[in-house]
């Protein structure tokens, strides 16, 4: 097995959402079913067990399960970026290793989000002791940088004692802290680390200054228009494709993104149960929903996206 | 067995650190000691795997052990208040039924704390979810309220509207808010609601008031003083006794909270292990430990406290 041709791709993932029951149990079925139409609509890899994925609203137990239920159903294990960051080491650790044990393309680790304000050196050690226990060549994390949630930001001292001392193991970063600065600094200062945009309305940005690619809540429903974009952004029509993804994006963002997504996801599948959502999330509200659905018609969603 | 008599006590808590060995995992005799001499010093109960204990840097499998040991130990399972709120569901629910099974106190609850300006309906599902899974009348919840920390606050409304829904299960609230308006507010608010201060700072204010007590990382050092304001709060001694406990805490409030206190306890103790926090916590360096002894020796720590 020829490991560099089964690492994680660059180019444009879906950080998936997580399908529920009415009992807010995972719908295995369903959420099998919606990874498969990411990769055959443009997505070149997912996330599973992202924010928008609700992974925090799991226990470790159901999150393996997810990645359990994946693999068995064949979806390419490179091709998945798995989240295991927890606020504790053994949670973290375990998740992990179940995750490399499935040969998944890497890990999305979010710092330890519970405590604030930690030094570098805390964080460091964190991370070391994590890479120290599970010590597998295989295990390749990217670091998932979103400030606005975790609470818990990486400082670009903190990325560069990781690559320094991790350089074959900490390899990547999910940028969601939404400010273009650092992730145009990430890709100057660190060449050789992927660098994910945590948008895909910095995809043809990102792309031109040598980014890997984006990773995104809002690609759930946008993966066709953004591949194309990945595919061909020195091309006639990548300007015009990233306006309309971006205008998706802008509609969306006026609302809880996670029941948003949902919601449309229902809307255009039939599939009411879509919308269900682990509190603290709520479902959108009745008028919140038809508002949202008549903003996308206005930009031609679904017909020109999907 | 009469459960009055075996509610949940008012006064003066420590929120108890969590002593690890050498390679972070826990010290179970280490903490069963340091529990039973917070109760023989003073303190009319002990929150465990709160905020100062690490909570969130264990497993939910761990913090079920520490539980079981300390009951195991005979320390009366109603002086305990166990922190068991996690970010998910299935965690929470796992952990209280647990601590409920043991006779606790009480549970002491974080909100689901990775998302951050979730609507008050959505924290109120969460709760409902919890109380009717668990549908035990010997549940007794307490709110805890740290915002510096969790990122995700406890709103008045939010308050009202489980203390309505819930009245023999949300009884109390540790506001760890550093906010006095806050206490005092949701003392006069909320007649009969069980108010803790987060800081035995406001321990006399907050009894003047009709509060409980407090609850206090700090404690862990001046649970003696500290109790002799809770004992006699009308004394003439109280306001002196409560100027010493607050030089204590603003001496040791100039240093990250949990890593200070345990270098106190190892300093006092002999016992170097006392120093052992799990990352991102990181021990206190040399040059701060010996500040910080010699701050406290100039008023008169341990002399006049232990």
């Amino acid at each position: 097995m020829n490991k560099k041709e089964l690492s994680l791709p660059a180019g444009v993932f879906a950080a998936s959402l997580t399908p529920l029951k009415n009992d807010l149990s995972i719908d295995f079925d369903r959420l099998i079913s919606h990874c498969r139409w990411l990769l055959d609509n443009g997505c070149n890899g997912i996330v599973v067990m992202g924010t928008t994925g609700e992974a925090n609203s799991f226990s470790v137990k159901e999150r393996m399960e997810i990645l359990d239920a994946l693999i068995e159903a064949e979806i390419p294990a490179h091709k998945l970026l798995a989240g295991t960051g927890c606020c504790s080491i053994p949670d973290t650790i375990e998740l992990t290793k179940h995750a490399v044990s499935h040969n998944v393309g890497g890990v999305l680790m979010l710092p330890p989000f519970y405590y604030k304000n930690m030094s570098d050196e805390g964080l460091h050690a964190y991370f070391k002791i994590i890479i120290q226990q599970i010590n597998n060549p295989d295990l390749k994390i990217y670091l998932y940088h979103i400030p606005p949630v975790s609470g818990v930001p990486f400082s670009h001292s903190l990325i560069k004692k990781l690559t320094s001392d991790f350089p074959e193991t900490v390899i990547g970063i999910k940028d969601s802290s939404g400010d273009w600065q650092n992730m145009k600094s990430l890709c100057e200062n660190f060449p050789g680390f992927k660098v994910y945009a945590g948008t895909e309305k910095y995809l043809l940005d990102i792309l031109n200054i040598g980014g890997a690619g984006c990773i995104s809540a809002t690609t759930n429903l946008s993966c066709r228009p953004a591949s194309k974009i990945f595919n061909d952004p020195y091309g006639n029509e990548a300007d015009s494709i990233q306006k309309k993804v971006n205008a998706l994006r802008s509609i969306i963002e006026k609302y809880p993104m996670i029941p948003a997504l949902k919601l449309v996801m229902a809307e255009v599948s039939g599939q009411v149960e879509w919308t269900n959502v682990r509190p603290p999330q709520t479902k959108l509200k009745k008028a919140d929903s038809t508002k949202l659905m008549e903003d996308l018609k206005s930009i031609y969603f679904p017909d020109e996206f999907v």
